[in-house]
């Protein structure tokens, strides 16, 4: 996530820490619904993500989902919902550029695919990489980037580069339309107002595990 | 992140939210203090992370950080502090399992060594791999994991494997002292109750880039 280097978002009423708010509530109805659950409270809603019951409602207001008293939500409709508001009710072609150590970790994520984000073609710029196949996909030489971008209707690329390339990386997928960027480059991209950059930050995460190490003499399963 | 599949945190006074946004209070006030800024307002903070300035007030005070009226916090001050809080003012030892696509990967993110958490010790059990050398790191055997543990003061994990040997791996650190675990293997990991795990999500992040294709006409740059 790029929190840091990002200007002030005032005209979108709905913030990005309620977007992603969004993404945990889906897997969390998906998760009740597994398991029976045909209504949820916003109470528990927001237990299952350490949230409090009244941030739930009001990021669920957002869209016009308001639970019943005493009843809650339905799980189906506000899934369903959800996922319309987050896009993930159809599916994305999405690029991905650098056949290296993690694009090619990229490509086994299954939870991309299983998300709707379908990996349609492989970049890479290594004349050693080009025409090589990983999981099914020819790696394509990124100077044939417009024509295969095109004809892959594709709206949201990967950039999982090193950083001295993701900039050029970007320059050029911008040029071919591409709208919106998910970067594991750790280099904070310029690129115009109208396009989207989302940053990956692994270390967040470790740093929830340090933080338990320190803080927390009884720990719970996981965190 | 877990976030669907962990027990209900009661007596832990800090959620998990919580200790997401201290990582992230902890980047914007390194960020606000390399602009030279001195002093910082809960608003300013809430603004950087979109959040509610209540939001920021509350997280921070639970270890005893209180802005002052009209002044905000002391920018070097408040991150000392939250270093202490999250175990980042020290250095980690870390043992990555796993010298796959994703593995390789993650030694070459450098946002983890910036934080204090240094990849110590390499394992494998593929023995094309063992003895090899990445970013200076022999692969060793994972078969030696309880000495390379012990020697190298590991309490902090990695594991970068495929699913269905992540539970093994898990078990076999965990005899070995292991106490948290970053899981990279799109499984459930069964701990015990002193064990802490955190499950890396990627697909959170360019659900976001979906949502902001779907619903936002006026993108700002980076989000």
């Amino acid at each position: 996530m790029t929190f840091i280097d990002r200007p002030l978002v005032g005209e979108n009423k709905i913030s990005d820490a309620t977007v992603r708010r969004l993404s945990l509530y889906y897997r969390s109805l998906k998760y009740a619904y597994d398991r029976g659950m045909r209504t949820i409270s916003s109470q528990e809603l927001a237990d299952m993500n350490n949230l409090t019951a009244a941030q739930v409602r009001k990021d669920l207001s957002f869209f016009g989902a308001f639970g019943r008293r005493g009843l809650g939500y339905y799980v189906a409709d506000l899934q369903r919902n959800i996922a319309r508001i987050i896009g993930i009710n159809k599916t994305w072609n999405v690029a991905l550029v650098g056949a290296g150590n993690i694009g090619r970790a990229l490509l086994d994520y299954d939870q991309f695919r299983q998300q709707g984000f379908l990996i349609k073609v492989l970049f890479d710029n290594d004349p050693t990489k080009i025409g090589k196949t990983f999981q099914g996909l020819e790696v394509k030489d990124f100077g044939n980037v417009a024509e295969e971008i095109k004809q892959n209707k594709i709206k949201i690329a990967i950039i999982a580069v090193p950083a001295q390339f993701a900039q050029s990386v970007v320059d050029r997928l911008i040029g071919c339309k591409v709208r919106a960027v998910l970067n594991f480059a750790p280099i904070t991209l310029q690129v115009p107002e109208n396009i989207w950059v989302r940053n990956e930050n692994m270390a967040i995460e470790i740093e929830a595990l340090s933080f338990a190490l320190t803080n927390r003499r009884d720990p719970t399963r996981t965190i």
